[in-house]
């Protein structure tokens, strides 16, 4: 587990803007590495001296080779060179590298840390060799790197310049993306394909971007985020220095955690970990390279809103009635405008025109295309309104022989006006997304997509909470003492003492004891008695309720004991569940990210409900307000149907002190409270568990 | 409400094949209708006689017009007329057209229902003039009709002729989806913009379809379903006459249905009664017109399972991850392969071969293009795998001026045989769709598309389970004696009289009638009061648990009558909720569709769950097991975490109970039990409700 911050920035100058390179394993055989390479960088644009390596001399691609980098000697300048070698031969081919001056070993060869232990020796033995040298390494089973913006082309792709930086562990995605995006008019700064990330990581890769001026947006396609803390953290600083981050990263349908003892960590999904870390870092998450340009796509543009309140504007029944779903889909709001501003929109448009949400312009878009921007202006205008998403026809008068193209035209250039004129988002869903009115709005920043649900996924993407208010995880605590067992009462004192309320309880392990204790907790109202001992103790029927004298007590100790021989029991003050509602209050140490915090709807019912928020810990008590908040059920929590609502203030700062607990506790894998009962009067907790984190 | 089945099928072959055709209010103005219907219909394929009438003479589009059709004569054999003239000259249009023997008037005419009620009393008069004289109209306010197996041309667009038939509410909609279909190979057969619906509805329109040789499937566009159960019984028969029927119907963000009284009431939005009937019709219902065109292409196709377990078959890990994301998101499952199968894929591929799932290719698909169809052999003829995602790079090749550019082709030409040589669906996403190996694969009845979420939803679709087992709601009964009012003693004895089992409970008026009723109600354990004549009982403080004894029953009586003045109390057997789960049954009558069931996880928590599931009523026990199963909770009934299962047979029979008193009874708007408990013993009501239906 790396949890710390990332370390400060490598310098990555010989990677992307190296003085001369090499291909070490440069070949003619076409169906090779050494060839594409060799092939693409022999092509590239400048004067940036390549050098072709094979060991068996010769020339390739009609270029004299060397048989060994040694041969070039020193004053070569051989920044950078792309190891295209077999991997028996990479060891070797890295010493000759760093033996000659080169500080960033590019390492293409296959067959090593991915293919097991005896591999993944091998890589890690280069990386201490690389290190020890004070040079970076991308790889290996790497697809190459290009930098656009300093000429350097090592990869197999012809990819189409422009300012975003793709960082990828899949070769083949770099292809997709680079397709879509020059649909669009975007394209790449740098690609980096990230292999086995034996050295240098996304991690590092997303910081060289901070300040690479040819960079404006980075997209990262990603199967396994290395370094979960230092990830947030360049995310974070990418996102300050206004370079957003948009991550496809697939893995949604992954069976649960393996190996999870609690609810807590059965429930806290790989996937759901890297939602909380994209939450914390300011980061788009999407599920598609589709989604991934669309949303570069959008977020080239400067608009935002931190509202979610938009407006639907069309010149079609039905594709208004279409984007209104798809609005709502992306989980944007599409409210009712007010009687005042539908009056105005009257003014701008005609009797006919609908003025509700959707505004439907109801045919006086054909008569006069202008109506399309009047509409628009009224409707940036008012603080009813965070976003517009345009639907339907438009675009396509400007593909039609008649004089309505040209207006339609000057009409695109209107709108085009009128977003700039403001801070507030603006999406357009076309029928025609390439004709000559869309390609000028496209020009002009505003995306135009062919489908409403992409649309109003991008202006989902642009109405966004703002970065000030992500969920920023606290920093991590310094550990505390660490606790020596996991039992009930330890979990129970450990919690108690970080100040959360737990009922009055006495562990006992005989009937003297039992009797002993009894008096002053029936002093109250009736008992429950846990057997200790057992994991899930409601499950096995550990667990009596409602035991309102000694007698009673004692025939249901004696069956506890004959039925299930715990070495001790807790007499505990029994709570009226009835009163409130039932929270689970969990925190599960990731290998990745540190310590992950779940609130959800709790009970025997936690994970059939599935109701569950999560976020990086340890959180203050505002977040972890917020996570309940977000809750499905959070309703039960605010009051709903006659009931009142819970102190929400307790439940919140309970959560936050079991986040604080765990985040002090790395020797701890999952705490958890199940069930926090969460009353008018306060929060309490009603049992606890802890479950110790393995040796590594 | 109509919820009869749909009449007979009326002869529409004037309509789609009259002799001759006029356009009434041609003109020679390019901004009306009457120009553009009228320049179409001069311009249409075949000898079909055109007339062109206009009230001032002269010419329109070079040809001569006649004032009136009076002045045709009965022997011109116009059987259908497009009625282009303004809202004010409406009936007397209708009336000459039917005086001249027109059989189908196409009313394009605007103003009319649309607007208001003084609209709608024309239009109304025109539907009984035409229907008077036996003839069928379509509209008003629609865009005009084509069968392009016919040459007739009546609307604004040039659309591709094919094998769809398009019913749409929205004019526009059909540029959208015919610009789709140009790109995927489709094609229109029919298109009728529907207008008002004021005679010919959807489901005429569905049903003359049904024979119509040049149609293979139906896309509709509608915002509003009018005869709900005619609606499903046309889908049916299209469906059994083996013709696919797509529904674009927006309204999913609709606020809750208005008005609702009871959970059920609330619950039961259009956009879930539609669903409901989707189902019951075998209606694949999609979001957006892209998913509409996606599908129809899908299922343009003959192959189809009834399973739902596919493997996804990469080039490439990135696009592999992704696509294995989008099936799940698309309700299919892409588990392990067998080890046995994965030996098998091995032989077929090469060492490094990822034989999992996804199958990854892992390069020999570029050594080897025919790799792709040895592996797509091997999973088709497994059992385990219902159907293939084909997803990455494959297509691209055959762009490539290179000697794999033919190796491809003649790949894509093996794919294509080992698909049609088995009846498994098979979906491609290609980075390159349109590609000369994504063409030959489309051309052979493979759809290909550019995402992967989409081929996920289209192989989703193809892998439904079959119409065999669709929800079959039951005919609907005669209705039984109505109700005469909806108090709870009345509603518990007719739900109890029809077979659901109630606690023993006595209505009592005063504290004598208390005291008489209290013996033989303690005699079996605690009792529960209910205030009376209160809706929601459990809100308002009106119902009082766990009376022991007389005298507790007394105080709690009279503090009832203090706090609400009922005007009788149920004093009621107490069932222990703690020993069940809480489920709520309810049925509410829908205008459109009839009695709609639902059943849900119930209690005070229904509306916050939200866990609830629909069908139109009345439902078998099997359906209604299969909805009781369908729920998010139904753990919670099969049997989770130590508890015992429920009595699901029991609790089945109760639920098409209450649907069939429901059906019974069409005087009761909403009708529910909430909650019922189900226990490992069975299942009995503990409350009940009933809402009047409102007199029309």
């Amino acid at each position: 587990m790396d949890t710390t911050l990332a370390s400060t920035s490598r310098d990555l100058s010989a990677l992307f803007d190296p003085r001369a390179i090499a291909i070490v394993g440069a070949s003619d055989d076409d169906s090779k590495w050494g060839y594409a390479l060799a092939e693409r960088a022999l092509t590239a644009p400048g004067d940036r001296h390549v050098h072709l390596v094979n060991r068996r001399g010769g020339t390739v691609l009609g270029r004299t080779t060397v048989r060994s980098l040694s041969e070039l000697g020193p004053d070569a300048g051989v920044d950078l060179v792309a190891l295209c070698v077999p991997a028996a031969g990479f060891l070797a081919a890295v010493d000759d590298a760093l033996a000659a001056g080169v500080r960033a070993p590019v390492a293409i060869t296959a067959g090593l840390g991915e293919l097991g232990a005896e591999g993944a020796a091998v890589q890690a033995e280069a990386v201490s060799r690389v290190r020890a040298a004070g040079a970076v390494m991308v790889g290996p089973n790497c697809a190459g790197v290009e930098d656009l913006t300093t000429g350097l082309q090592l990869s197999s792709e012809v990819l189409r310049p422009g300012h975003v930086a793709v960082l990828s562990q899949s070769g083949n995605m770099v292809i997709d993306l680079d397709d879509r995006m020059r649909q669009v008019g975007l394209g790449i700064s740098r690609f980096v394909s990230l292999g086995n990330q034996a050295d240098l990581t996304v991690v590092d890769l997303m910081q060289s971007c901070v300040t690479h001026d040819g960079t404006s947006s980075v997209a990262i396609y990603a199967e396994d985020v290395v370094h979960g803390r230092g990830f947030v953290t360049a995310a974070r600083t990418l996102a300050d220095a206004g370079k957003p981050v948009v991550l496809l990263a697939p893995g949604r349908t992954d069976a649960a955690t393996r190996g999870a003892a609690s609810h807590t960590g059965s429930l806290t999904t790989a996937a759901r970990v890297l939602d909380a870390a994209c939450a914390a870092g300011g980061v788009q998450r999407v599920e598609s390279p589709e989604q991934l340009i669309d949303l570069l796509s959008g977020l080239a543009g400067p608009r935002r809103s931190a509202g979610r309140q938009v407006a639907v504007l069309t010149d079609g029944g039905g594709h208004g009635a279409v984007a209104a779903d798809a609005v709502g889909a992306a989980g944007l709001h599409a409210s009712l405008l007010s009687p005042a501003l539908g009056e105005q929109l009257t003014l701008a448009l005609w009797p006919h025109s609908k003025v509700s949400n959707p505004v439907d312009l109801a045919g006086v878009g054909e008569q006069d295309p202008f109506s399309y921007g009047r509409a628009l202006g009224v409707l940036l205008g008012s603080d009813e309104v965070d976003g517009v998403l345009l639907t339907g026809y438009f675009g396509g008068y400007s593909l039609l022989p008649i004089s309505l193209a040209g207006r339609e035209l000057a009409a695109a250039d209107d709108l085009a006006l009128r977003v700039a004129a403001q801070g507030k988002p603006v999406v357009v869903q076309s029928v025609y997304p390439d004709s000559p009115s869309s390609q000028l709005l496209r020009a002009a920043g505003v995306p135009v997509l062919r489908d409403a649900g992409r649309a109003a996924v991008v202006l989902a993407a642009l109405c966004r909470p703002s970065p000030a208010t992500r969920h920023d995880p606290l920093a991590l605590p310094d550990p505390a003492a660490p606790v020596t067992d996991t039992a009930y009462g330890t979990v129970r004192d450990l919690l108690a003492a970080a100040g959360v309320p737990f009922p009055a309880a006495r562990e006992v392990r005989d009937e003297a004891g039992l009797r002993t204790a009894l008096p002053d907790l029936l002093a109250t109202g009736p008992v429950a008695l846990k057997a200790l001992g057992l994991l899930h103790k409601s499950d096995a029927g550990g667990v009596v309720l409602g035991l309102r004298d000694e007698a009673a007590a004692l025939v249901a100790y004696r069956d506890l004991l004959a039925r299930l021989a715990p070495p001790s029991v807790s007499v505990e003050q029994l709570a009226d569940t009835a009163a409130g509602v039932e929270v689970i209050v969990g925190s599960r140490l990731d290998a990745r990210f540190g310590p992950v915090l779940m609130v959800g709807l709790g009970g025997v019912l936690t994970e059939v409900l599935d109701d569950v928020a999560f976020a990086l810990g340890p959180v203050s008590t505002a977040t972890a307000a917020e996570l309940l908040l977000s809750l499905r059920g959070a309703p039960l929590l605010t009051g709903t149907r006659g009931r009142p609502p819970v102190d929400l203030d307790a439940l919140a700062a309970l959560v936050a002190r079991v986040s604080e607990v765990a985040a002090a506790h790395p020797e701890i894998a999952e705490l958890e409270i199940n069930p926090v009962l969460a009353t008018p009067q306060g929060a309490v907790g009603l049992d606890a568990r802890a479950i110790a984190r393995p040796a590594d």
